[in-house]
């Protein structure tokens, strides 16, 4: 997203790859809306459109109390909404009761961009780390959708691929759809073409079998959020290729900055898992012939549905993860390094 | 299906749950193309729908030795058809060179009956076999299809599921829907709806999760073709599911007549995995708002997908084999005492 005219824009990412549009917030509860409604997507970008939102809030002279509150709930896995929320405020100077206050709203938007430019960055770095863990025509198997969509021009888990393309490395991907919103599908493989990176989509359930098969070479997802002993959140089904990765010998690293790295939360029994309506894995979005995006009803009328939105996988089957600073091993001391370097520990 | 007026009618599975339409096939041809083409899916029904493909060609004149090559050759990894197929050819006296003769097309009707109805009651036997490990309130999760769709009137996955039903056990089901195709959300999840059974829809990578929230107590699934050592073919995703369940403590059978226990197939990196068009992942089919079924295209055009149909889940995550005699634990004895017990073996 970007900061433009007072206000932020974002592309809506419901709407891809059919439909490539921007939208507008002028105010804090159509932030929330993008957020919750899942226009945008992505916990690195989730963290700033929340910082933006604050921005909004008190230029409009909204409570920034009220404003935190309403964002910080509008998601509850990822943890760099929190962190980003919380380290906006105390730069506005709202500690305490937090009541907004429209005098200290350049601050405010000072400190939402500084963590726009701080994710791009961030990301861009993690990409050269990632990029040395990829052999030359390196099969990389991701999930869900850590692209430049979700974190700002680079993304996570693509960040080291994109590195490693140009660097002549010629990565493969395979792109796992990611059910029920088939984001990889819709997001990734998208993204991953228009970088003209050679890729094959494939449904879920196939990962494990091509991991079997010795196809795939590494695994890197993103993270929405990594407890203190490593245990870490993502979107739903990453767990199941984690289990594969681990029953295969492959390696498997984490691509995320050390912002959603949260010391407050022990292990990933702590991890609060959002559970979002049936209604997405009732229903599917695409093209029709007519070219026209429509939306379908696959199983019967009748049938319901339960969509937790993220899972969580045990530290001991990460090998590691690819922050900004370097690549730490998924060990004792590598989670705790990773913790002493994240910006604001001390 | 059924055989009726010299013709073998099926109900159209491609079609389901938005329309419930059967179509009569009256030449081998059709019988071939609605296997191919997944009309009917499920090793049980191919395998007789191959017999009754048979018993056409025998009809209609059409070389034995051709038909059966050309049916044999539908579906590569669900041995059913190449048991069911070489079973009819002796009963109806084509041993040999297998040139088909009209004279005893009666023989090989017969024959393909007498396969139909051992399955009815393989599959009933199964459920009551099964049924036993069922608690009251037990929760079952379930991938793909082995309903009655996919083996005579009870399906053997979801046999022991409608068994305990009928003993008042009040099972609950987790219908993984089953990516690419989704016969989990189409078929099952509208045939468990259709029995009055609870259940909920949930994306493949959900079933991990699930499993590790305790929230599943047993996974139950078919099977296309078990290997000598246990190995066992089933649709893509089960093996996901089945590391699932080894590191969460969950049992998991398959449930399957002694049909496809292959003792010509050592183990599992013998069996052929069928690869299929990559649009079955591409595209997805349901009804849209207007109450129309409708196609749509999930990722951008250019983007191409690879679709593996079939996993191999290793002997070692099996816990037993629900069959048509017993539940015989997948340990060396079980396995050996199923494939001594399998009809014709000696």
């Amino acid at each position: 997203m970007w900061w433009e005219d007072d206000a932020v824009g974002f592309i809506d990412q419901r709407r891809l790859p059919h439909r490539f549009e921007s939208e507008r917030a002028t105010t804090m509860i159509q932030v929330a809306d993008a957020i919750s409604g899942m226009a945008v997507l992505g916990a690195p970008t989730i963290g700033v459109m929340g910082s933006y939102g604050l921005a909004l809030a008190a230029k409009n002279g909204d409570s920034l109390s009220d404003a935190y509150d309403l964002l910080l709930n509008t998601r509850p896995t990822a943890i760099n909404l929190k962190v980003r929320l919380d380290e906006v405020m105390p730069a506005g100077s709202y500690t305490g009761s937090y009541v907004g206050s429209t005098t200290d709203s350049a601050a405010v938007l000072q400190a939402a961009r500084a963590h726009d430019d701080a994710e791009v960055d961030a990301a861009r770095s993690i990409g050269l780390h990632g990029a040395s863990l990829l052999p030359h025509g390196g099969r990389v198997l991701t999930h869900c959708n850590a692209g430049w969509m979700a974190a700002q021009d680079w993304g996570p888990a693509t960040s080291p691929i994109y590195a490693a393309a140009r660097e002549g490395l010629s990565p493969f991907v395979w792109v796992s759809e990611t059910g029920p919103r088939l984001q990889g599908a819709r997001i990734t493989a998208w993204e991953i073409l228009n970088e003209g990176i050679d890729h094959r989509l494939i449904a879920d359930g196939a990962g494990a079998q091509l991991m079997r098969q010795r196809l795939v070479g590494i695994v890197i997802t993103g993270a929405d959020r990594i407890a203190a002993n490593g245990d870490t959140a993502n979107k739903i089904g990453t767990y199941t290729h984690a289990l594969a990765v681990g029953a295969n010998g492959i390696p498997f690293y984490i691509a995320a900055p050390l912002t959603p790295f949260d010391r407050d939360t022990p292990d990933g029994e702590s991890i609060p898992v959002e559970e979002r309506d049936g209604d997405e894995v009732l229903f599917v979005e695409g093209l029709n012939d007519d070219g026209e995006v429509q939306r379908v009803r696959v199983p019967a009328h009748g049938t319901q549905a339960i969509n937790p939105a993220f899972d969580v996988t045990p530290a001991s089957f990460i090998t590691g993860f690819i922050t900004e600073v370097r690549v730490v091993p998924a060990t004792a001391e590598g989670i705790a390094e990773a913790f002493e370097r994240r910006p604001g520990s001390a």
